[in-house]
């Protein structure tokens, strides 16, 4: 259960997609996940964030399980603020093909350097 | 003691209409109901969520008490989160023929993942 | 002392008019009462609201004994969240005309059911 | 010690008019009094406000103390909420000829109604 | 849709005990659970809950899964907040021999009375 | 130290002007100081204010300890809120030059009348 | 560096001790790290807790940053919340001897349902 | 480790680049330190400041502990509030050729006078 | 002016003392300083806290700036937080002999771990 | 009418006492004026505080103008501010004999050092 992935591994963890049921209007869908923890590409200490996605679906939404778990699949990850954010934002964007999309990446202080990252489809 | 119920046995719970005392004006009608429950259709365990809903009415307002019957029919329902937004949505839609509604979903968070759905008639 | 009143009774309860001092220029007159009570036209119980009136003077304003006396006089009246709002601007409406007119129904929550009516003459 | 002033008396509480020292451009004033009392015209109690005037001075200011002492003049005056607001707007705007000014008058609750009264300059 | 359940059935939901790891010392444990439901005896209509428990174990601890499944399992059960607190004090006393307990039960307005119940093993 | 300024003297306290390190983008300076105060050219009784000024420096910025210095030179200077406001505007701005300035004098309340006065070469 | 430890590798994280500066006079040590995660030894997810240790030394204080390591080390460790909460008072208490000692483990809600664990020296 | 840096050396601190996970959206970065500390260079004593930066990457990325170092090589610099908010920026916009940058430096008082540099590529 | 005190210099750094104006009587003297810099001993990297003392004075107090000027020289000194909060506690207690006094070092976090210590001559 | 008082001339500054109306009971006094300010006698700049004055009368109350004129006394002396809150204490004991009296000087801060004084009759 705790087997660990490298990089390769977690494009692996797959989002479930459930079929919206609602798709001939607009709708907004507003996560927030403030439990998410990878590693510093630099000095292998863990870093930790509240991820937030906020999308309007198209033909898919996801299932809020496997978007935990494919969170959760980031903990022994060693990646960037920068990097990991985008990457959320891409692996939903590709997965999802939503009409809108925002991920936001606010992390915890490190050296008291507090960071957040906010990749959007919107200008 | 999970037993679900289908499609149908929800159908069946009436949403009353009153008629709108003042159809010749448009106004503002705003209702918060904090005691949502309906159940996972993956786990089966309960969720939990504050329902909205905030509309215009035209020809018909929804009784308050068969509103929230209603709601309280959702209880050994197994359904999504995404599904059940966009269902209070549409049966009150179909129901009164409001000038304007907007249903907004705040559920509990499910492994600290918290959600909110939105769905409106309005841009 | 509870001597309930009908439809007609209530219709007599005076809204006194006093002249408005300035005429010559637009000025705001915003009233809150926190003190707002009715019954239940289904269950026949008290109802419990805070009522807002927000207007711009023509000719008259309400003299503001004479509008706490008609907001008291609903207390055994049975009428339901949606009416009485309209009902309060209608009748502020008629006695006043005045150029802008905002009336706002915030009831207690019934069957932890919260309720807000807002009524006004501007878009 | 409670002797009441008539309509004439209180015109003849001057408000001191001090030069403007920089009427080159336009600057804010911005005054707050919370001490204001006047009496209740039907009942004869008192009333309590709190009094903002916000202006662009001309050619003059108002001297603060003479604008308190003008202020406190009110004291045994028998005049309502919006009659007040309006003739404080007025001897200032005749006194000043500021080039903007809004007068504000927040009325402590009455029988638990409460009233603020606006006037202004600006639309 | 509101078929109550027998008392038999609900003594069948097993708390789960885990050995306590340190019984040499007294500690303390708090647990706080907001999503409590059960149904009104009289109306058969849901309440809600927040359920606190608070203790220092002897021998075992609750595991807390079970601890959430056993407060899951009066969701079908029509009891009134007085039965429920003293049971679910009673139920952990039976199952933890705890060297002291408290168990707190906080209930929504019901008619906008809010009703709160505490059951202690401390005086 | 505690040598005291007439009307004449106030003139010669120098606001120290440093080059601006940057003059090739506007940016912005702002200042705010809670402990001005000078005397009431009325009754000699202490004033006392916050000056705020907010500017987007030209050839030049103001050395902040020589500010400070000019602001406590008001110490026993009568001066009304309207002039000395004005004055401190007018002092920055002929010896800035500034692109944008604006400068607010925020006075305790006297006789409980509290008055803000803000200058500003903005519309 | 990303080594994981298994249940014996943990006890060999080594707490860094310094010497006590000053053992003549009892004071007070207050440490609080919100960045604690391990894993649930039944389900194997994640679980996160904010860490604090209140302590006066005797002849040693722990080194901050060994500490923090210590407390990284049971990223990948199944444990409870009750087992890890001791083995931290119990690691403290072999290895630093302190006066007086109290450690908390104020965990992250799982399954709505929220824990919060008190180890302390004192009655 | 504690070498001192003269106003050369400080030149040769290297703002450590990472290349811009996702170039082709943008995104934005915002960056956090209240531990910045130089000297004043009339006094001679130590100014603390909450130094802030928001920007867009285009090819370029700051590494955050670089940033940081970076940062920590000013505590004994002699530099004006002024300068330094310019001279960070100016780094930063000569290292990254962000598509955005803006730079605020939030000071703690000297002798009461706050002040707040603001320095944007922004109108 | 920026001179670097190593270890045996801090030692000279001289607490000013002023004399006591009223020994007769207990009084309380409360300081509170927020931009308290020293190094770490392990990294070399800054450390920052609040530093505050509270104490009755016997026959002397300390001049304030000379407290500052003594807490400023700490700046370039490697030492732990406890050696440090316990440095100035000994300090102050050599110089004033206060016939009570209590010092407390309440340090930013780092590695997100936060630290206060406090030291008394109080139980 | 800014005439300036030497060491000897303060003493002139008469206390002006008022009978107490009720000696036959034990009541509270509670004063608090934020507009102290005096003298640095150090650097010879001014200080600023907030003195609060908490006493129980015995045969003679504080009349208030000549508390704030005696207050507004210290404007140009140079006094310390442990010296200057036990001569509030000192000036109020002898003049009132109260039954109990605390006197507190909070002082703005200085070079970022935050003083408060307190010097009571109680222990």
């Amino acid at each position: 259960m705790n087997k660990k992935y490298g990089k390769v591994a977690i494009e692996k963890v797959e989002l479930e997609l459930w079929e919206n049921p609602t798709t001939e209007r607009d709708y907004e869908i507003d996560l927030e996940f403030p439990e998410f923890t990878c590693l510093c590409p630099r000095s292998g200490y863990p870093d930790f964030a509240t991820i937030k996605a906020f999308y309007t679906p198209d033909k898919s939404v996801v299932e809020l399980k496997s978007f935990k778990l494919y969170l959760n699949s980031f903990r022994d990850i060693a990646i960037s603020h920068e990097e990991v954010t985008n990457k959320i934002f891409g692996d939903l964007e590709t997965a999802l093909k939503p009409r809108r999309l925002t991920v936001t990446g606010d992390f915890n202080p490190r050296g008291n350097l507090k960071t957040v990252i906010r990749v959007s489809s919107e200008e």
